[in-house]
């Protein structure tokens, strides 16, 4: 093992080995960075601020991931606070070994901020696509779930206790609108994701600094008609090359700088935390059903083995699912906090987003995998389900009965009998329809045999669940709108 | 004082006497709950499945928010765990001290959650409805500043430090955008709060139970061709009375009961905490342009007198939105956490939402009257601002030197050169023109000393500030698009 | 109700009418200012630096808290951030109805956050010997528990399935050590909580000034030796005030003035969210062994009665403790967050933490308060965990099993043949007696169908848990050391 | 670069290449759990439940790291949700490659949990040394510059204006008893971390079956008279063999297996807060003093240099200490959140403790590497803080002024004569000698000039700023007990 301190993954079972931490590991900022570099020369060619040759010679030099050593960039970004200024430092020499004029153009006129914030974008980016990938697969297998199940009676459960029928179909499709919630605004979030380019101070002065150094500020793409500007800094040309800069890097461009604004980094949180959460749920309902007492549902596969307990299967996906649903909200609190950013650029609260932003993307990216691994998989023991339902006798009903009873008897007396029919049946270990003829004979004779076992019947009380599926899985699609043409749908 | 527990807003400054505190207070959420319990039953009566005279003899009882106490509430609100349970069992009574069989139909066929979620969502969208209206204050307020410094020169600071001239027009811009963003993203949200109705377990079923014991199900409003529904429940019943319902509250229609698919309490929390930190960057950079060795802002009025020291304006309204800043983050988190919620209703997962919510939007609440307050009075010092510009003698130029000078010499030896005028400067505090003589003639001699004046002038090196002040504005209006009429503006 | 903003409980089930709500509402925080205020005046009586009668006279004042407005006094406090400043203005003028020259002495020498957070730490000694008198409860009835069920054997669950069996008398017996171990944390803080005294930055300066200006500075209580201080400010004198001052307040010497010296603040914030998490497990367990399908345990009483549904009885306690343990880490952060306070003291950090403080420690009072009576009342359904305990046919004794084969077949071997028994019982729904016979026979047969039910027995295989319970009700008692004698046990 | 999803540091200059990160990488990781299996196993065989030679054979195959490639065992992980799986399944193979028989007793009896438990213990015990010696280095560094500056004056500052004189030893002091104090914490939490050991369920039955099977319970050590224990499992067998384990590992022997209970991790969770934000309080203070208008601070050597701002040193180390505070308390809320863990052993609520411990961990680590740097090399600037100790022309002491002419005029006229000569120095820039003069001449005149210019010395009113920083500095001494031998210090 060449770095002792290194991650590896070795305490994150959901995200090793998936698409999004490779998306996020150093080497894909390490790559993020050297794309931004080459960008920003390449946008400053494209305005005439650099020699078309500098811009290709640092767009050849910034290709090479593999010159560079994380580990030494990280243990040099010590001095200065970020791993951006060794990097320009290694990448200047690495251009001037083939082209010492391009040299002076690396990294000319930005601040460290610039560069780490856009590759921050451009990793966030690439992450993102493949955890909207993996939600997509997961909202998918719901779909399919849900539709199947549409019409799979089950007990409701609230507050931990048997409360009246539902459907898995209706639940399955609560799953599903949460995940396309989620999905929907992450994508929204990731549409957006802005290059960052302010120079020192948000104010991009250098880049017109260096223009006039190198003999007064280019002319203007169509300057129109009139005699153009003078020699003098041109005051438009920062918003020029911040335009060019975000199209080189492929990310949106921004209003302002915003080194202290953040908002893409607190839209970044909450859609990241609502996706744990979304998924949070679902994994939340599978351990639930999943327990051995209840049984109801099962992860595919072999699930966790116990290495000494051969009977056991454990819910794995949905642990690990929920170990990163309790940890992705605190990183969010963080990665909010930081936008009492002070001044121009701050002395903490920038450097206090890095990792959290990092690991919350790594945990939704677990997740969003484990999700659609769990989904696609998952064992639904629709008799289970039913055996369930029947446990309490009929109580799970009484609802339903209440009603009836309210119809004949009003609702107080309906109540009553009720309750005490309920306490009866639970003592004894009896039927609810036994117990309501043993404590109120009367009454229950005003009901027919065949009509009281209807009341009671589970899978006759299962009110607009079907047609809120129906509905849940035809109004709410995904918005498929602004993905990648690349991005596995 | 009537009830020693009470809080009154004693340790809550900021928001104490706002119009979000007393949007947000026992009364109003009692006001809410009552305003649900109404509109269910006028929902239902709308469709047929109660009288009209219930919903009027309801809607009667429910108008009088004071002859509930929520202290008594709250004391009885214990055994069940939420304060429904008491508010039904106190609304029945007093209906049906008017109208005896009205009584039959308080909450009939609903859960407490149905209750306590809507009535949040009415207390949230009339809570936002002032913080919204303060966000445009503030909004308004920043546009003015900001045209009106758009020329103020300032130093921009990083990590602390003097690094590059800035403008105070463009820190007021970028203030403003975050506002802008903070006030679109809480707009968006509160547009979109849904009511909740789902009976026990989100299936709709005891509306057609009660529909079914009452004589069978109604016709549905527009049957269409064909016989019509037989007897037995309808399960459309259930959508139509949901619409019926939201149209009665003025929310949104869900397309599901969202009992446990938590969307619009984890938007809230994600808008919410971006406001606090929108408003928190603002109150950072007021704290530090404050200070009396900078001295560039003060708070309007005479701020926050300190009893013992008569020479003190402390800035009150800055440090009160910067509590709430550090706050309202962690409070989002918990509601993010409640995402994951188990089962049909959950155990403990809905019930800490509660507080949090409320506490944030309070918190949010005082922060905007504060931002309001802050940026209406704002003072802006801007001879001290040119003052701490010229502080450096010169350094915070002398990026603009360094880029003169690598096209005279030379990258690596403009930086030597600027290196050593630099701790010549700061050593012998002498200005960076003559610290540049000295340690540099030659170099020093290629310039006229009126163009080393010029490149010196902190005021000649703003870059493209003013550009960006103009688009900001001009760019990122609010987005007014579905304020209520009655707002204010 | 006279306060349309006051919070009364409504959202808080949990706390509403506890002994902690009450120590923690708005008049029990101005109780304790004044309280602060009284000792303040009191202390420099005692050294000389105040008449006696204006000591009187305070003391007399601030005696009558109903005689300030805790409303009035939240709105007044917006202008200068904090309560403190209105309510000396207050004080002031009752003190000089009384005893015009008195007047002078109120708040003398002292800033706002000396009062604030001596009050403060009044208002958690006094909330806490309530916390601790229910934790003490608590583990007291859980020690009861634990003896009762030490030979109670249930099923041991991981990962949401059954993996082998334990004993309720060791579940007990765990959840009183974290019980034990709450109690002995916060105890630990709560002796420790300080008095606050600095004046406006910490120095102790005026108290010194005003001593000066009064006729030189008292003479030391026993000066010693010597010719003692002559005219001019004592610098000893702001320690012996800070001392006498502690010991009016009955609340521990500081080392220094703690305006950002944060400690007992982060203490707390440890020790609260520590006591959450602890009756967070407890409540968890209850929780799921309460779920219809397990059905081990129940909350005494009616537990929450359902309006709806006459058969269900809620798990009240446990949830409200559930929502409490989801609230607490998030305040807490937010106070370990207030530590890093900038200057003498901040704008901002300290008054974040009113609001997180006092809901943790509301919060945490109710929990325990829920915690005592949810453990007393705890109906244990053993012949339930004895029945659950076969639900697997015996799966739950099949790590006995691989010990007992291994030693006959080797590990590999044994724990094939396990697996493929474990198989064929759960897709055959027989046992794992009748399993292992008809997949491995032979090595069935080596076994006596005596032993080979004996291995099977989950009341068997209990392992070491009666000597853990023994050992842990032995070796971790409560420490009582600390507790004021008027506190209930 | 080996592992393109490594994290080698890219994003954590702070902690980068410390002995914090060294103690808490992957492979310390693997060590420690390589480190706690073959305790165990040794363990087993001085309790004569495996032979010798099994245990030398698995200490011998442990002891070989490199053997195992943490990339490896991360992506094997992903199967069983944690790494202990594959691993026991890869030292089984290596301890069956030298020595078959001892293969079977690999990992014999425990569980997953067992083992990583362990092994987070160790790790933290091993990386808590480290962080304890550079608050060790940090305290003696502010032990030293408080008595270095004991007499300094400087500004006390207060919601960021000057309020009165204090004394840089006193700020000094008091950074240096929050960090004594989070040693201390740190300290008693390490000294008390415990090995883990309980088996599937916490029982420690699994033990006792392979005792049984094996042929019996060995004897305990000293069995006293009588005939023994007769065959059947040894219930004290399990509390003996932790005993055992503990003492191989050197931990702390637990009263009750502790899946489930989770003092330890919330123990260590309080106690890196505290950390965090201790030294983040520090930081805070230097960042503000290092601001370029303030200028009494700067760290040593040539800070943070900027890449294109040569006049630039950024204060780097408390820029990422400040960045740490803010990450910390999130962190050790997930940690908090965790004590609610359901069952013997949790789905989720375990595996979410891995990551946030370990970034605590690390955070805190870095930042009391940055402390000790930064206090060790601290840059006072003694005639800054003079100078601005004079910039308010004496508005300072309007305290001690308001004091003096309270004894002559009274309280309330003495305030109105300083307000008005407060706002007077303040408009007109004049002095608050002169300023009174013009204000109030016959009252000035009541003063002698020389009197009134000491009343007016900011130097001449630090009040008890000396005696507290002698007794601070005598009384708080660090807590050495506990500390291992070869830790540094």
């Amino acid at each position: 093992m060449p770095y002792e301190e290194a991650d590896l993954g070795l305490l994150a079972p959901s995200s090793a080995g998936s698409a999004a931490a490779l998306a996020t590991g150093d080497a894909a900022y390490l790559r993020a960075m050297l794309d931004a570099e080459a960008a920003l020369t390449r946008a400053q060619a494209g305005l005439g601020l650099a020699p078309e040759s500098a811009a290709a010679a640092v767009t050849a030099a910034a290709a090479d991931t593999h010159r560079h050593d994380p580990r030494d960039l990280a243990l040099r970004a010590r001095a200065a606070g970020n791993p951006v200024v060794p990097l320009v430092a290694d990448l200047t020499a690495a251009v001037a070994a083939c082209d010492p004029e391009a040299a002076a153009y690396v990294h000319r006129g930005a601040t460290s901020q610039d560069i780490l914030d856009t590759a921050t974008m451009l990793v966030c980016a690439r992450a993102l696509a493949t955890v909207l990938a993996d939600l997509r697969r997961t909202a998918d297998a719901l779909r399919a779930t849900a539709a199947a199940h549409r019409d799979t009676p089950m007990a409701g459960r609230t507050l931990t206790q048997h409360a009246v029928p539902t459907t898995f179909g209706l639940k399955a499709a609560g799953w599903r609108a949460l995940v396309v919630d989620a999905h929907d605004r992450l994508a929204a979030v990731r549409i957006a994701l802005p290059a960052q380019l302010g120079g020192a101070a948000g104010t991009l002065a250098a880049f017109g600094a260096y223009a006039e150094a190198d003999g007064g500020t280019p002319e203007p793409p169509a300057a129109g008609p009139g005699p153009g500007p003078g020699p003098g800094p041109d005051p438009d040309l920062g918003l020029r090359l911040l335009a060019a800069y975000a199209a080189e890097t492929g990310l949106a461009e921004p209003s302002l700088p915003w080194h202290t604004l953040r908002t893409p980094i607190a839209d970044l949180a909450g859609a990241l935390a609502f996706t744990a959460g979304a998924l949070g749920k679902l994994a939340a309902d599978v351990l639930t059903l999943s327990r051995t007492e209840v049984g109801e549902l099962a992860e595919g596969g072999r699930g966790g083995a116990s290495s000494a307990m051969p009977h056991k299967a454990n819910p794995v996906r949905a642990t690990l699912i929920t170990a990163a649903a309790r940890q992705v909200p605190a990183l969010a609190a963080v990665l909010y906090g930081a936008l009492a950013a002070e001044d121009e650029r701050p002395a903490g609260a920038w450097h206090a987003e890095w990792q959290p932003l990092r690991d919350a993307l790594r945990l939704v990216g677990g997740a969003a995998r484990d999700a659609a691994e769990l989904t696609s998989g998952l064992q639904v023991h629709a008799p289970r389900m039913r055996r369930n339902l029947d446990a309490t006798g009929g109580l799970i009903t009484s609802e339903r009965l209440v009603a009836a009873l309210t119809a004949l008897t009003g609702r107080d007396e309906a109540r009553r009998t009720l309750d005490a029919a309920a306490r009866r049946a639970m003592a004894d270990g009896i039927g609810l329809y036994e117990a309501l003829h043993a404590e109120a004979p009367a009454l229950a004779a005003l009901l027919s045999g065949k009509r009281l076992r209807q009341l009671l019947d589970p899978t006759d009380y299962l009110g607009s669940a079907r047609a809120l599926v129906d509905r849940a899985l035809v109004d709410r699609g995904l918005d498929r709108t602004g993905l990648d043409p690349q991005e596995p749908t």
